[in-house]
């Protein structure tokens, strides 16, 4: 049987998703609290990597087991694995698919937050939880920039240089940011995303709104295909994994 | 000179606000930072007490200078302070307040929010931030029940046993629960609340929504006076104080 399981994580502990050697990762967490359930050890696949210290709200996996397992109803394995899972990782969603899904291939979009909390002074409701932003950002003017980056583009300055991709053309449906008070949430949805994709698109932003980078050169920016070009890469704790449309 | 400073906390390391022995509270926190700040010990007092766990993202007091303190402007001493002060608590805002101005006299409503994390399965995002309640709760059913609630009303029966307060007459201006996707956040606005108030009001919203309570039985529940006819005590750490308006 094969399990689609949507986990919500607090990644501050973590060194991301994936198995790491060294490093505790959620990867290796929750396969822990599957053998504990299922009393084995079974394959279990992330929909992608993510960075050490990134949060999730609905990062998915699967879990396949086998014949000899217990056949458990989906909604009964998310209580069980929630009990043995430790308090910074719960099961949000668990359902059955079919053999064959794959939840990275089957992926068609991801959505991305980030949260900037903007005020000079630091708050602690948002400590780990969102980049602490002390100087004013202008949401109108950070939305026209995203504008210019939403598109079918080669994203290749947008991504973080040492990756190993080739083909770093992406979908990138859309970009936006919406102000709450002093917090800020910005959403980017695409068909998928490079290495730091979300935290260089969003660092880019910022930076056009800090009138560092000028928003009529973004189209030059993305042709250049120069990661020296588009903005800094802001910080691991302000990222959400969202949500993955399957 | 005497400062009105706005702060935000996070509640689980605290035994409150009010100092206590053996216990280290937000208010000795602060003390020490606004001593490393002006080289002396001066008085500090808050706009009310807050129970053990309970957050604040308004919380005021008041930090009363003498004529030996450099005179700090306001708003560089709210930098300062969040220098010094844990990463748990931050300063908010910072401003000069009248010599007679008293944080806890001198305040006209107090804003509380409580959170509740409705769905079956726990959020890590929301843990010790919101209080989980895996069983359905229905805001439409709160909210008509809140409404025989609001107005002066002597709440005895929603203030935890063993208060020594004695009058217990208060105006409950608002009360009422939103839902956004399995968050809801209910808002009790004030004139003043009694120890436990608000996380006994809205337990019996709860309670209501289970069944468990009559909605109809409120006007009667208030009349008793009797703390066993209300609702459960919610736990604090689903509990923020929002604002305090003067």
């Amino acid at each position: 049987m094969k399990y689609l399981v949507t986990l919500s994580f607090v990644g501050d502990a973590y060194c991301g998703w994936q198995v790491q050697k060294n490093a505790v990762s959620v990867q290796s967490r929750f396969q822990d609290a599957v053998e504990s359930v299922f009393g084995a050890r079974y394959p279990v696949t992330g929909c992608s990597r993510t960075d050490s210290g990134v949060h999730a709200d609905g990062f998915c996996c699967t879990v396949q087991t086998d014949k000899a397992a217990p056949a458990i109803p989906p909604a009964s394995l998310g209580a069980a694995l929630n009990q043995a899972l430790p308090w910074d990782i719960a099961v949000r969603d668990c359902r059955e698919v079919d053999a064959d899904f794959h939840p990275r291939y089957d992926a068609k979009r991801k959505i991305y937050r980030y949260l900037i909390w903007n005020s000079p002074n630091r708050n602690p409701l948002y400590h780990k939880r969102a980049w602490h932003c002390p100087r004013p950002l202008d949401t109108d003017c950070m939305n026209r920039a995203a504008a210019a980056l939403t598109g079918e583009h080669d994203f290749a300055a947008f991504c973080a240089s040492g990756s190993s991709v080739t083909d770093t053309v992406r979908t990138l449906y859309s970009l936006r940011a919406d102000r709450a008070g002093d917090l800020i949430t910005l959403e980017a949805e695409g068909n998928g995303f490079l290495y730091n994709m979300v935290r260089i698109l969003c660092g880019t932003l910022c930076e056009v709104s800090f009138g560092k980078i000028e928003p009529t050169r973004l189209p030059a920016v993305l042709e250049s295909r120069d990661r020296a070009r588009a903005g800094m890469t802001l910080p691991a704790h302000g990222l959400y994994l969202h949500k993955v449309l399957y």
